[in-house]
């Protein structure tokens, strides 16, 4: 029997996805709301984690980090598999760095991440082709890490200088950082360079 | 026999949902994503239509009042039930705009979803009482048509000599309705003001 916690945050949804799969005689579902997700990796012990990228709070990012560092504190050996969109390649470049080993698009059909499911839980990796150009977008991400902390606080709505007191910058170096995000990504305006983060999933 | 079509645009999730509802003796169920919904309900001539508020492209705002005006066109009665969170009352706003006359929480698990279907279907309206909250937000909306209109420019990244254009406004204008929506939304910037909109689906 493999033991699989789905994470996602939508209880209608995600019910209906742990019914579905738990009709696989060989597949024991539990599942969970992300808030609860660490508790219940404890408690569960899964032999996998199948969890979903996008988190109910809208462009909210999902903790997968924290996820992953419960699993192996644990003592557990829990890969991760996600459900991803390729149009969010954001959310994909978190989800590597998390470690994950399994990406399903979230376009397919349920028998495809059972397909997944009984892979990855073999030790295989397993990637959507489908995701193929969100992997290539999230290759090309053009922000350094310290461009990306400004833009965060600037999409949580602080101000220039808040930033600057923040990152221990000065205000015209915030500025500087901001133009260059806006070139970089293509966009029109301030504004618009944090709309366009915010939908790829990069803050 | 009551004819449902599901429209959600994660096929993983969206056929899970259909599947369990399908398993219904009463209920034929159909199911599309947002892109295709008008064509289906056309096709498809369903008793109710049940739709997932939020879109796959995050924020982006489900064409509600369109999937309303194919009904009618087509001549068919076909009430709109809706899947909703009480944390986006502008999402649950437009629903009733659009004449939903079924709401359904996302939070709620599938059997409750099938007593909403049965009696929107039976011509009752349904209400989860765990919207009330989003319900009480949505009628206290504070801003005006046109601060939304001038809102949802800036949140695509328009400038301010843009929206002015687009609006026939002056430059001035523009900036004084956007202190005003700053103000009334309890942002600290027009930054913040339009993460908060947004969040809640107002724009």
């Amino acid at each position: 029997m493999i033991r699989v916690l789905l994470v996602h945050d939508a209880c209608l949804l995600r019910s209906a996805l742990a019914e579905r799969l738990a009709r696989e005689p060989d597949l024991e579902v539990f599942h969970t709301p992300w808030g609860a997700a660490r508790r219940r990796l404890g408690s569960v012990r899964p032999d996998l984690c199948v969890a979903d990228l996008d988190c109910e709070t809208g462009y909210a990012l999902a903790p997968l980090g924290e996820l992953k560092t419960t699993a192996t504190g644990t003592g557990t050996r829990c890969p991760l598999l996600v459900l991803a969109s390729a149009h969010r390649p954001g959310l994909l470049r978190r989800a590597l760095d998390a470690g994950a080993v399994g990406f399903v698009d979230k376009a397919s059909v349920p028998e495809q991440l059972l397909t997944a499911i009984r892979q990855v839980a073999a030790g295989v990796r397993y990637v959507d082709d489908s995701l193929g150009f969100g992997f290539l977008k999230a290759a090309q991400m053009p922000l350094t890490q310290r461009e990306l902390s400004v833009l965060t606080l600037a999409a949580g709505g602080a101000s220039v200088a808040e930033i600057a007191h923040r990152l221990h910058l000065s205000n015209g170096t915030v500025r500087n950082y901001m133009a260059a995000i806006t070139r970089k990504t293509g966009a029109r305006n301030k504004v618009d360079a944090i709309r366009i983060s915010l939908g790829e999933g990069w803050v």
